[in-house]
């Protein structure tokens, strides 16, 4: 079975995002005064072939774990399914 | 009315993603061999105030399209849902 995972990668809450203030000053700037709170990550979307899905689950689980996200100042979702 | 956000801006298809392909290769080399087709972009996540979800959802689509892509390279999708 062929799944694809749709993973987020976000700055964790409690820290300082440059990238999202960055952004969000410049949506002020540009007089949208309404929007707030702009945090900025990453999305990586792959394609997994597994025999179930949640031996997908455990191996997506694993990559972001290991791989893509660092745990000092991030933190991941994800979202997985069959195609 | 309080919403929330949830964008992705992606590499269009049509175009290689050297970071997908680098991160992919990655995996590669770990020994997942099963997954395959992975792709890089960035994740968007910001609050909007506005009097009604089709309000929220035009300002939203106006920031996506003048703001947070370039249309030669990417693509965007986003979500709302109220808070």
């Amino acid at each position: 079975m062929k799944f694809i995972a749709e993973i987020d990668v976000m700055p964790l809450k409690a820290l300082l995002d440059p990238q999202g203030k960055a952004v969000g000053m410049t949506l002020t700037g540009l007089g949208y005064s309404d929007v707030q709170n702009v945090r900025i990550g990453k999305h990586i979307s792959l394609e997994i072939e597994a025999a179930s899905k949640e031996k997908a689950m455990t191996v997506v689980n694993e990559i972001c774990s290991k791989v893509l996200h660092n745990p000092i100042m991030e933190g991941f979702e994800y979202d997985l399914h069959e195609v």
